[in-house]
């Protein structure tokens, strides 16, 4: 029943550069079966919810790759314009706050997780709802200066776990809270 | 002769908050004689490089705190205007072009290395001139959301070795160059 945000970021915390490019990303060198990979996450996800800036970049990238909808889980996506679905998605458009749709995520998940696909201000919508349970990243070796910030919020994490991938490190956070106050 | 900037950052890649406070930083847990320690590191330095704004923080830390100046390597301070000097510091004030300065620093630093000590901004500019070798950074486990960028730049990096040291994420990168071209 966690709630993870999972998500490859550079070093500087973006997500994507400013045209919501992930070419920087795609190129890195990756251990499919290593640290924090993507296939054994996935089999636990039970459910995903996503901005509507993800879910357009998926859609735009399975039109180009001819990639189908790799999610068989229900995916609900935040978004108040009416958008395609894929052949065969489990897709649920929703809007408003992400305390509306947590309960559906996760009964659809059951014993399984939810995945926060990003972007990074859905995370931190649900950090702000106290729904957020872990962040778990791949940081790749690049700088990108700007573009789509990871968690624009003011955070404590707890690292749990962190490892090497190829060229990422790779890291495990839950979710402590509000950043507490600076010292007066 | 290594030229590196060797600093703290939190996960969304700021080096300190929008008020230039480091509280986030100062109260997480720390192996002193843990991975990328701070005494290790500067026994092997031999000359600093710094911006104004990092130079004018630890004035009014030392001032704050008592503590006196801890450097004994000559510290270039990148400034154009006229700053104090702490007692018994070999502070040199410089303006303009990195590359002006660079060779004065290594032959200051004879056999060891050069700290480029911040900001984001000064490491950019060491980058920009092809200057900048290392990118070694502790990653604290907080977001900000906001604040001073780590290294505002298009950059690709090399991951040469990367650990934990408590709360902190550890990684060194080598410095391979601009960010390569996303595909058209």
């Amino acid at each position: 029943m966690t709630v993870t945000y999972y998500t490859a970021t550079t070093l500087d915390g973006f997500i994507a550069d400013p045209n919501d490019s992930l070419d920087w990303l795609m190129r890195q060198d990756l251990d499919e079966a290593g640290a924090q990979n993507y296939g054994a996450f996935i089999k636990d996800i039970g459910a995903l919810v996503m901005g509507s800036t993800t879910y357009e970049w998926v859609l735009a990238h399975n039109e180009r790759t001819g990639d189908a909808w790799s999610y068989p889980q229900p995916s609900w996506v935040m978004t108040s314009r009416e958008l395609p679905v894929p052949d065969g998605a489990d897709v649920r458009f929703a809007q408003g706050d992400v305390t509306d749709i947590i309960d559906a995520a996760r009964a659809a998940a059951g014993d399984l997780g939810v995945w926060v696909v990003g972007g990074g201000d859905l995370a931190g919508q649900f950090a702000d709802a106290g729904l957020l349970d872990e962040v778990v990243v791949s940081i790749a070796p690049v700088t990108l200066g700007a573009g789509r910030p990871i968690l624009p919020r003011r955070l404590e994490l707890k690292l749990v776990e962190t490892a090497q991938n190829g060229a990422f490190v790779t890291a495990r956070y839950e979710v402590d809270g509000v950043l507490k106050e600076d010292r007066p």
